[in-house]
């Protein structure tokens, strides 16, 4: 246990709105919805007090982290949520696996729902919070955070279900953990609790994308100020453009939703919507997800592609939009943003090049991408 | 570790050619090719030396016990074996896992290759194994263990494949576990070791069919024994009939492969195979297997069903035939045995009557079944 630990953020109740709104934007149509994480994550606050949210910079070197998330398709977490039992099982489960205590939890991704999760996990165990993730944003797949690219494994790994069965996976390889613990999570309902990538804080300093929680909350209040003076997109926007985790990004569309198709796929949710532009012209724009948000086209032409960010917001208010929430006639904004610099390097694209994901475009960054527009449209008029 | 064990058997290189011949018998088919069997415990007793093989008595009542097992396809284990450290490993998660060591081990199952890997991991790790094991025979699935009908826990289960990735389940079912594992084990390419039911020896007592090791070796010396006169299946009959565990055995069908099909579904060999008498009438018997052979029909009268055991021999020399070995043409026996007390219990048919296995037959006792077959005979003569 480390003590003497001065909390960053302590988040009251209108912060959690805004976290929420903030991770709802970071997981890109992913993550799970942040309405429900905010709703358990108040609830454990209550009992049980706020954790210390604490940098990686507070902690000592050899102090051990480890992430704690829901895993399985986000219509059914939704239904299914989480017990507390569960998320305490996965922490004592992967501490006897250990042979030692966590000092601290983490966010495997500061996406929808599972940003919250490990509020909730870290309250009840009486433990820090790190403000970083493995991701900076949501995807789908266990090997495709930061803590693997930069070669930390990612076991041991636990899973938990609501009926407190529980597995522990070791490999050595995060591919071959994702692909078992996918498989379990198909057994377990698709609806399960994880916890692993164990890793000291010298480690965790190189290979997590730090201050993602800050920023989550950052991005809310941007949405939440926005609204008042009417622009909430723009906020939003401009907190993305200023940000030293993201540092770009941009509309890439306005319109609404003419078509929407929505499966589950070998644990995932995968479709595409299609977008009518509402200014009147004969533009579209097509967006694939698995789970995520993967690649918007226009007419054909790539805007933005994972591993930058696509978010779908309200047209009016700038609330971002999860995938299973997506409705015909929605009249909403596309916005993307750069995705963190940690996920776009050559070790980072073997896991998180848009062709991991089934796409055949090659990976362009956002701002080079809206350059050619820019350039496109320079021409034409 | 307990010491001052005095070894109840100590199986010379020709005990474990019998031993692996009574326990190809007793695999009823299933449980993968005892040779290889053999070969894997020859090579372990040269480098480690011979465990000491113990009866439960000899051990004091709070010492743990587990099983070591190989699961899979047997088609699949044939060719991948064991490479060693992949039984270690196994014993070392689940020691991890318990907090504690484990002080003995046994088999799973007296059937096939799972006889003789126990004799490996206990020589390696230097313990003793028990002279017992879980069914008496073979069986596809974990819940079919006496271990399970007698209310004990299957879990922590331990898992490792060929590359040592290694998986703990921990469930509150014997189904759960056997669901969870073997969809692990279709990951794992069909071919993993196991460690598993670890429990008491005071528990054991109650919940393993004991003497097993010690049977295994004497149907193999009878048939050894019978090959000399010119009666070996005459005399695996009269040693299964005089044995404590069995009872009671006969011989059903003599006749040659007619019709053979076998697929891999779920990771198990299903299949049936067709004999045609050789005794020159229109009798045919059709045996259909799940891993093991399940059911024997003459002219679609029901013979003998699970859980009692269905072996095909060899017609001359009755060398047990498992099914992966099943050839159109072969000329054969069919020899089956009465199922050991414990597997025909109410709880126990719970979890191996023939409904388990997808037949629709009631469970009726070879011994009646053979009954009613003579007296049917008797009528017609």
């Amino acid at each position: 246990m480390i003590d003497n630990l001065r909390s960053k953020l302590v988040l009251s109740e209108a912060d959690l709105h805004d976290f929420a709104r903030g991770a709802a934007f970071l997981g890109t149509g992913g993550g799970g919805d942040p309405y429900l994480g905010r709703l358990l994550c108040q609830a454990a606050l209550q009992e049980y007090g706020h954790p210390q949210i604490v940098g990686l910079d507070q902690l000592p070197d050899d102090a051990m982290v480890a992430f704690v998330a829901m895993l399985g398709a986000p219509t059914v977490l939704l239904e299914k949520g989480v017990s507390g039992l569960d998320v305490d099982l996965a922490l004592q489960r992967l501490q006897e696996r250990l042979g030692r205590p966590v000092d601290a939890l983490m966010s495997a991704e500061i996406g929808g729902l599972n940003s919250t999760l490990p509020i909730v996990a870290a309250a009840r165990a009486g433990l820090p919070l790190v403000d970083a993730d493995g991701m900076g944003r949501a995807f789908p797949e266990l090997q495709m955070v930061v803590m693997n690219f930069e070669g930390v494994s990612s076991t041991p790994f636990v899973m938990v279900d609501e009926h407190l069965n529980s597995i522990i996976v070791d490999t050595h390889s995060a591919v071959r953990t994702e692909q078992f613990v996918r498989l379990a999570a198909m057994q377990m309902g698709l609806s399960c609790v994880v916890a692993g990538y164990p890793l000291t804080v010298d480690r965790a300093r190189t290979a997590t994308i730090p201050n993602t929680m800050t920023e989550a909350l950052r991005l809310g209040r941007a949405i939440a100020a926005g609204r008042s003076s009417g622009r909430p997109s723009e906020a939003l926007i401009e907190a993305l453009s200023s940000s030293s985790v993201y540092g770009y990004a941009l509309e890439v569309f306005e319109g609404k939703i003419a078509d929407l198709r929505r499966t589950t796929e070998g644990g995932f949710n995968v479709g595409y919507a299609t977008l009518e532009s509402s200014r009147g012209s004969s533009r579209t724009l097509e967006i694939i997800f698995q789970n995520e948000n993967l690649v918007a086209r226009e007419n054909g032409e790539l805007r933005a592609i994972v591993p930058d960010l696509i978010t779908v917001v309200d047209q009016e208010n700038a609330e971002p939009i999860p995938t299973e929430s997506l409705r015909y006639g929605q009249r909403v904004k596309v916005i993307a943003a750069a995705a963190p610099a940690p996920l776009t390097t050559p070790r980072a694209l073997e896991f998180i090049h848009p062709r991991c994901f089934g796409l055949d475009e090659e990976y362009i960054p956002l701002e080079e991408l809206a350059r050619r527009a820019q350039a496109s449209r320079d021409s034409t008029e």
